[in-house]
């Protein structure tokens, strides 16, 4: 009887491990280690070597948090931001979604996620204290809040809006309403309500 | 100006050597490399190893040309396998595919592709004359086509076909027909003209 459903296990072990990586099943697992096979082996050792350097070398910016790798974020030292201006984000790819937008000045405070009783994340397990101490130590003169519009990006932020009650600085929230090119007979109610509560003086 | 899309450069690295992978494109590989980010050391290390482990350790079997650890697979190197048939496959996924159905006895020839000029596959590409020779040496009294049923598959069978004449060898091809579940009404004709081409006595 062929007793393993691999033929080698070195094969089988690498697909295993590949398998592990979140979205990918056995079937793409085994697909991607036979292309590795047909590979040059330096092409699959600075794969290898490119995982184990991130792994080991990246950083999390002392000031925001942001994956680095230094002490300090390239944003963080970079002297022509406007360091009153701090925007607050759930992770590292709202940071690079907002700086692709190229209208954000300021710096940001990367949380690492949301609060969510349901997944068990507290506020203990985000940079929020480090982010209240941030604004304690002055020169911040807004937070903007930019969390996912959900009802965990919303508790998010009404627990930061409470903690920093009694500092002096102006928290906002990012704009909620329709989505450019969206249509309005198919935009959901909680958001066409928001939209038209947030309404602003029209402007050419 | 932030110039850099990563703000890390061994995550961009990371990202980028993810995303040279087929299927996986860039918002893949970063959301990937984020996960393997929040994983222990040891884990990636895990996976990294297993990718260079395979691609230093794996051999080709001598005989059929599968995948496995040492000089022969355990296949070849079973002695309660059937030595005399010989089953041609174009790849080691359609061997395992093969080994699952668990009707199978025999060996396999694994080809490594079939031949296909659009894409410069010629027969010097395949293991096709290992094949031939391995049935010339003798032992082997049924060599059973199992390729792909498209053009390319039914070219490499009659190439090996020809290549086999004057052996005194039985060549056969894995039957086409309908396949189980398919609704008749959906199949396509060349299929249904196969099936009924290919009809076999009524058995209970």
């Amino acid at each position: 009887m062929y007793n393993n459903k691999y033929s080698s296990q070195l094969l089988e072990k690498a697909v295993t491990e590949i398998g592990r990586l979140p979205g990918i099943g056995s079937k793409t697992a085994l697909r991607l280690a036979l292309y590795l096979l047909r590979q040059e082996e330096g092409r699959v050792d600075a794969l290898a070597e490119s995982l184990t350097n991130m792994r080991k070398g990246v950083h999390y910016c002392q000031i925001c948090y942001n994956i680095c790798d230094d002490e300090r974020c390239e944003i963080c030292s970079n002297p022509s931001r406007d360091a009153s201006t701090v925007c607050v984000v759930e992770n590292v790819q709202d940071v690079m979604a907002i700086e692709n937008t190229m209208q954000y000045r300021g710096l940001y405070h990367v949380l690492g996620g949301v609060i969510s009783p349901m997944d068990g994340i507290g506020p203990s397990d985000l940079q929020i204290e480090s982010l209240v101490e941030r604004v304690r130590k002055g020169g911040i003169n807004e937070v903007i809040l930019a969390l996912s519009p959900t009802m965990e990006g919303d508790t998010t932020n009404y627990f930061i809006y409470r903690k920093l009650e009694g500092t002096d600085v102006k928290v906002t929230v990012i704009a909620r309403g329709v989505a450019q090119n969206d249509e309005l007979q198919y935009t959901d109610e909680v958001t066409l309500g928001r939209a038209l509560a947030g309404r602003i003086p029209f402007a050419k």
